[in-house]
């Protein structure tokens, strides 16, 4: 499984993955899950993936091997609707050439997608994907998506996140937060996690590598710490039912 | 969708239910998912049930029919590892007598169920009974079970819960916690809550009807409270990612 969250607030977007990949508990390996497209000063779209990781790949492979060529691509798309457009064309074809054999019954070949980002003339956008190639977009009252083992980490976001007010600091160590309680409860999700912050109208960001958050990353480290103990100090404090003083 | 917990502590076993169901956004009830079985100082059982609400009922009406006759039933099974064994059965017959015609393909006629309790002569037991009418036991290790819209809530009780040195009124708090959570992040979980205790070795608990925590419930406002600006105090006392101050 995965865990992938992006935001879209006022002051930018946010883009986080985890890099485990399973099949089966037993057959367990790391793949990154955050992938960049960019020109420059004009453009910057990150796309995050989550299922079946062959119809995962293929979709990033056609997208990047198209770049070079005459028709419509990542880097040429006058917007990123239309980015999203063309993520789903891709997406529901890799899924029809890998999935209509009738052999192939009962597997699944979904994916989900996120993809955001800012093309110079537009504000930044953010759009999930979905299997069957449509896709919705983020807007001020649902500022975020996630995708793959989303459940553990949505509480933390749900009480935090505010399209107007979150910073963008902020708004990373929510991420890490629900990271963490995913983590905790779910071993299908594992570190290292790639993070990326796009600040809105700023065209410079997406040029470096996600900042990769390692297993012994001493931030990571002291904010699961002080998160536990801090949560478990306001749990003790919180008064019991008083009916079981009965 | 539902919400269940049942927890087998040293100190004993603790039951919560929400009492939401529904069929689409649109088409909600209240029913209470949480049955007792009980012989005043020889046996107290519980049962919650969580899936097609037809099934559920079904499932609980022919075990109380039951009770009555001469074959085995709840009341007279020597063990609670019996009493998950008959509610297994019951629970396949329903589902084959309503689900095998041929007309309700695709439909979903499972069920989950937590049953849980002690009879005299053995300690306190928990299981977890699946669709498929197996099942399996909580042990000191594993605690606690859940069933229905189980994700959310997970990760305070993985954080809190502990076979050996929690005691009843933590768990209360832990449960409602969870609830809280779950219910900030999911619409088809909804107050009010049914809260069953029973002390090891007492058997006088489950002749009461279950403790029942309303909308309107004082202590569980102020727990509600206190744990969102508990834990936003201690999610702002946090130190921010360093990285982005970069």
């Amino acid at each position: 499984m995965t865990y992938c969250v992006a935001m879209r607030l006022r002051a930018g977007l946010l883009f986080a993955s985890d890099t485990r990949t399973n099949a089966g508990v037993d057959h367990i390996a790391s793949f990154r899950k955050m992938y960049q497209f960019q020109i420059p000063h004009l453009r910057e779209i990150v796309i995050l993936a989550a299922g079946n990781l062959a119809t995962t790949q293929s979709v990033i492979s056609l997208l990047n091997q198209r770049l070079n060529g005459d028709g419509e691509h990542l880097l040429n798309v006058p917007s990123l609707y239309d980015a999203a457009v063309l993520l789903g064309r891709t997406l529901k074809e890799v899924v029809h050439r890998d999935g209509d054999d009738p052999h192939n019954h009962g597997v699944d070949f979904g994916a989900n997608f996120l993809i955001g980002g800012q093309i110079k003339g537009e504000g930044p956008r953010l759009f999930h994907v979905y299997p069957q190639g449509n896709f919705i977009e983020a807007t001020e009252d649902t500022p975020y998506f996630q995708i793959g083992e989303s459940k553990y980490g949505k509480p933390i976001i749900d009480r935090v996140i505010r399209y107007e007010t979150t910073a963008l600091d902020e708004a990373a160590k929510c991420t890490l937060v629900s990271f963490d309680s995913t983590i905790q409860s779910n071993l299908s999700v594992g570190l290292p996690i790639d993070m990326l912050m796009l600040r809105a109208n700023q065209f410079e960001q997406a040029m470096q590598p996600p900042h990769r958050i390692e297993r012994d990353d001493p931030y990571f480290l002291s904010l699961r710490t002080g998160w536990s103990a801090g949560l478990r100090k306001v749990f003790d404090d919180l008064p019991n039912e008083p009916w079981f003083q009965t």
